[in-house]
């Protein structure tokens, strides 16, 4: 079941510089920088309430996002919806016909698992379901 | 200061249609529906933990998210911040230098009051000021 909204993920050319919106404009504090092995980036997150502004900056040139970022540009690149179990939202998703990327749980930020659907799922957003401390 | 995320807004070309994807696959619950007359859309609200996704359709085709719409196709439009004080922040922001878009707070769903900053500030990622119950 889908219980909460984790985080939302913005793609940034440069961390470093696009943080100073959210921590001096906005006066959000800088909790986490990870590397992603599996995505091929670089993440750090800023609480806000119970979510998490999430920047992306691609590690290197053939990274997804990388791609992503030279097609669009900086911007919101997805939400990413919290679930109590993310292989039973993944069954159910796929008997419903969702189109899902991911169809086996990635490693995402902080030690959770996390699978991305087709942004064809839902008219042009890129969702990403998650589940925490598996 | 900011508190915590209100909403996401996600422009869609018709919500019922759209709405399947929140109601069917993720399972969220549909909760007011409203026409704002400021920014000339129709918006649905669905709640997920304490944030709430907003779909948002455009009444006619002068009103900017329609220009959006023609312009980027459906997807992520912005994030809602919300602040315990719009006007103090707007000041803030405007004496750091801040491109913003409403410098007098616009009415927003729900009875907020609300000012969107220039994405120019951000990134590229629109980002909307909101305070609640004023």
């Amino acid at each position: 079941m889908i219980q909460a909204i984790n985080h939302i993920g913005i793609v940034v050319r440069d961390i470093q510089s696009a943080q100073v919106f959210y921590i001096e404009k906005l006066g959000l504090k800088l909790s986490t920088v990870e590397v992603n092995e599996a995505y091929q980036v670089k993440i750090a997150f800023f609480p806000v309430g119970e979510v998490l502004i999430e920047l992306i900056e691609p590690l290197n040139e053939d990274s997804a996002i990388a791609r992503y970022l030279k097609e669009h540009g900086e911007g919101i690149h997805h939400i990413a919806f919290e679930s109590d179990d993310l292989d039973l939202e993944l069954k159910r998703l796929s008997t419903l016909g969702t189109p899902i990327i991911d169809k086996v749980p990635q490693p995402g930020g902080q030690g959770t698992q996390v699978a991305f659907l087709h942004p064809a799922a839902a008219n042009g957003v890129s969702v990403e379901l998650l589940e925490k401390n598996r």
